[in-house]
């Protein structure tokens, strides 16, 4: 199993609208890559404002749903909520 | 649910034994803190080359575990597996 982690940085002037997150952005990323769920941080504590966590059944999964023509409506939805860039991190989980 | 993740940056001459993390480290903080379980990731692209995610009832929740005991042998326990000092990350865990 791989985690696509995206995390946002805490930055000066940064902006985040979580509502918007939540509600639309994330919702479309699940839709677009046909996946179940995904599990959204609000940051507390610590040097990230918000994250998502996607899991893929291998990497050739993950691999296949970043190539779909929809991720470019993924990316391009990133300006309405947030003026970050995002860091990612892919993980293989360990049971 | 508050999520408490922890991450090891990938660093100029870190080192990182997985082994150990998995079978001793990990299972370690879930006893000690009374868990039921733990996400382990072992970085395949990123900023990290590992981390672990935990996760609490509540904000109170954590840090009762967190001032117990036992939490200074799991820090303790740290230098048996890497060199890299950790980030750690508290966030809201959003439905």
């Amino acid at each position: 199993m791989i985690r696509l982690s995206v995390y946002y940085p805490q930055t000066e002037g940064a902006t985040f609208d979580h509502d918007y997150y939540r509600t639309t952005h994330v919702p479309l990323c699940i839709s677009t890559w046909g996946l179940d769920s995904a599990e959204i941080d609000k940051g507390v504590d610590g040097p990230y404002v918000a994250a998502v966590h996607f899991k893929f059944e291998s990497p050739e999964a993950m691999n296949a749903a970043m190539g779909l023509p929809g991720t470019g409506d993924v990316l391009a939805d990133v300006a309405n909520y947030t003026n970050i860039t995002p860091v990612l991190q892919t993980s293989e989980v360990i049971d």
